[in-house]
């Protein structure tokens, strides 16, 4: 796979390109949208290749062989994550997105509080909100070594009394900060003592950058699995999110009955694409993983050291993830001018800060799921835009 | 279109073929199951390769795209239909089952009752059951030219004052009986009288056989419009329920905005490879269902005719769907013996009537969505194994 092949995207059905405009107001010469979570690189051939001998097959109709997929699933749970994953405990939704819904909607009521941790992937709040459940903020810290941190002391202390579900992004969009064991371990201690379901959203668990390990919940807090809900799909990984197809993995049965009841009710069976691409993937895509994670730690390393040469300027230090998060706070300029700079006069388009939540008020996040000549030329422009800046 | 192609299905994934064993017992020397709604044709080459183009375009992430969609149902509804639907009333959902669901769910409260009209497709049961509704059949009738009717009368008098939708199958499953502009005015006026909400299901509405004429709900009684859901897909008519993408469409402000409330909660938006599939059906599909619905009327005129020929039994008349309705009561055997009769001396595997409700005890419902030599084969199974019938 040449991840440096260009593509073109502009005028496609890519909703990064074709919606920033009207999203963003991103316009003028060559803009370069840096916003929703997928990336600017082909699906894997592989992939692909699946998908047209489906489609060739001409058996499109109420279909079998969820058990293989779900086979498929665990295998790579673990061979690639370290997790034992049993194939039966594994739920299917219309991605992750319907997955929290789902979860929301069962193992929580009306106006109960949701535990998240912001800065975080904007979803989490809309989901609860939509829902006429609370989202309860704790705001994350910026440690010693610049990246997120739990202040466990002021979550605990925090808490009213209503929460019921802590849902965590882990490894954590934006900036793709990998949680510890031991800080698993204490959100789990949290959920245990407090009585809530702890939902443990893996989805960015494959872009992990080389040299560094995601601990699945299950492997690092095995006591917490009366309580858990682990979700994870192919999606973000192979970049494949039009398939709406994600996975609840829920190791204990009566939540996981819980759950299967909820899902036969509403009829939510996966399609028959996003169970080929899911089971493909995991049978045949550990060697790209590689390559992409390879070749996304380079775009970071590029990123990361382009915006540091901005007076003042850094990028979060990443373990994970292609979300870059860079907080314009220190410059000193409000939201108005950086946007100014940032989206009219480099014509990049990241996901604006506060969508996050507390803690995003003065950032953006910059999707680096690109060519590396993408990347470099966001990084010029952003130096050109901010050149001015002692 | 050579619908006369034999397919091999054995062995794949096709649910009605792979689970027939598990589901209803069906064994033995070239078994042939005749029951899950959908058939033994490829889907149409049309939509495979829409299919293959846009897996081999490599944009499957975030996609764009849903107006030029709705555009192609709502295009389809006035040029196949008569009725001039907006694009801006089409909302989707994760095939039909899961759309009745939602929609029972955002138009409902737990315990209301749901009006259904039995024997019908078993689904509407158990997702009004699913969701804590209660099914309040409706059994129908069989009138003098031996097809099914509504008693309106024994309708509104069985009528407790706690049911809050009627839910109809537009052509009837099982059956296919087409209901006429008169009925369905009687219908709606029921719903208003009882201030009920009218989902049509007009999943059926393209199986429509040559020389009959379907009019969707909106078109036979427009004063209903403002409380009413009509259901669609381009699954059942182009066999591609594998891809679990459906339409609400609803032309009431503000019956839509609490079904679109309710989608976005629960996050359901269609999936890249059902959008493309529903936008070239209706584009391109024309023709393909001209064909299918001719070459369907001539295996319903074999099986109608080969089934009148064993004393005493009958298919119930037929103006739609490839679904086959045999009641075996004129027999006078136990369904037991029939069922021994039918599956494991005939080896054919329709669907058991008791599961459609009150009015299917004795029945039995033959998918005749297959290749003529394949209903010519059933049809004389059937005789031989009730050949001493006199
Ligand atoms: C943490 C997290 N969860 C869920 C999603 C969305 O998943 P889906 O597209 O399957 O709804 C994203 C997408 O960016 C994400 O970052
Ligand atoms: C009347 C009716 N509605 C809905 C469905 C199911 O639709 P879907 O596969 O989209 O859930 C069927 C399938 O047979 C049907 O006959």
């Amino acid at each position: 796979m040449n991840f440096d092949r260009p593509t073109v995207r502009a005028g496609t059905h890519q909703v990064k390109w074709s919606a920033a405009e009207a999203a963003l107001g991103l316009r003028g010469d060559d803009p370069l949208p840096m916003w929703v979570a997928d990336m600017d690189f082909d699906a894997p051939q592989f992939l692909q290749d699946a998908v047209v001998d489906l489609a060739r097959s001409g058996i499109l109709g109420y279909f079998s062989g969820l058990d293989a997929c779900s086979e498929a699933v665990a295998n790579w749970m673990r061979t690639r994550h370290g997790w034992d994953a049993d194939p039966a405990h594994v739920l299917y939704t219309h991605g992750l997105g319907n997955g929290i819904a789902v979860c929301l909607q069962t193992l929580s009521e009306p106006g109960d509080g949701v535990v998240i941790f912001t800065p975080v992937y904007h979803e989490f709040t809309t989901k609860i909100r939509r829902n006429g459940r609370r989202p309860h903020e704790c705001p994350l810290e910026v440690g010693a070594d610049g990246r997120f941190e739990i202040d466990f002391d002021a979550l605990e202390a925090g808490l009213t009394g209503d929460e019921r579900i802590m849902l965590i992004s882990s490894p954590h969009n934006p900036a793709g900060r990998i949680w510890t064991p031991e800080e698993q371990r204490r959100m789990a201690q949290v959920c245990e003592r407090h009585d809530m379901i702890l939902i443990s959203d893996e989805i960015h668990h494959d872009l992990v950058l080389p040299g560094q390990t995601h601990v699945p919940m299950p492997v690092a807090v095995p006591e917490v699995t009366d309580r858990l809900v682990v979700m994870a799909a192919a999606s973000k990984t192979f970049n494949v999110a039009g398939a709406r197809t994600g996975c609840l993995i829920v190791p204990d049965d009566t939540l996981r009955e819980k759950l299967q009841t909820a899902l036969k009710a509403s009829d939510i069976q996966p399609n028959i694409f996003g169970v080929e691409i899911t089971r493909e993937a995991y049978r045949q895509g550990a060697g790209w993983v590689d390559s992409l994670t390879a070749y996304l730690a380079e775009n970071i390393r590029v990123f990361s050291e382009g915006v540091a040469e901005i007076p003042g300027l850094s990028a979060m230090p990443m373990q994970a993830t292609y979300l870059a998060w860079v907080d314009f706070a220190p410059l000193g300029m409000s939201p108005e001018e950086v946007s100014r700079r940032v989206v009219e006069e480099a014509r990049l388009g990241p996901s604006p800060g506060p969508a996050f939540g507390t803690g995003g008020e003065t950032a953006m996040r910059f999707n680096l799921g690109t060519q590396r000549a993408r990347v470099e030329e966001a990084v010029s422009r952003l130096q050109a835009a901010f050149a001015d800046v002692q």
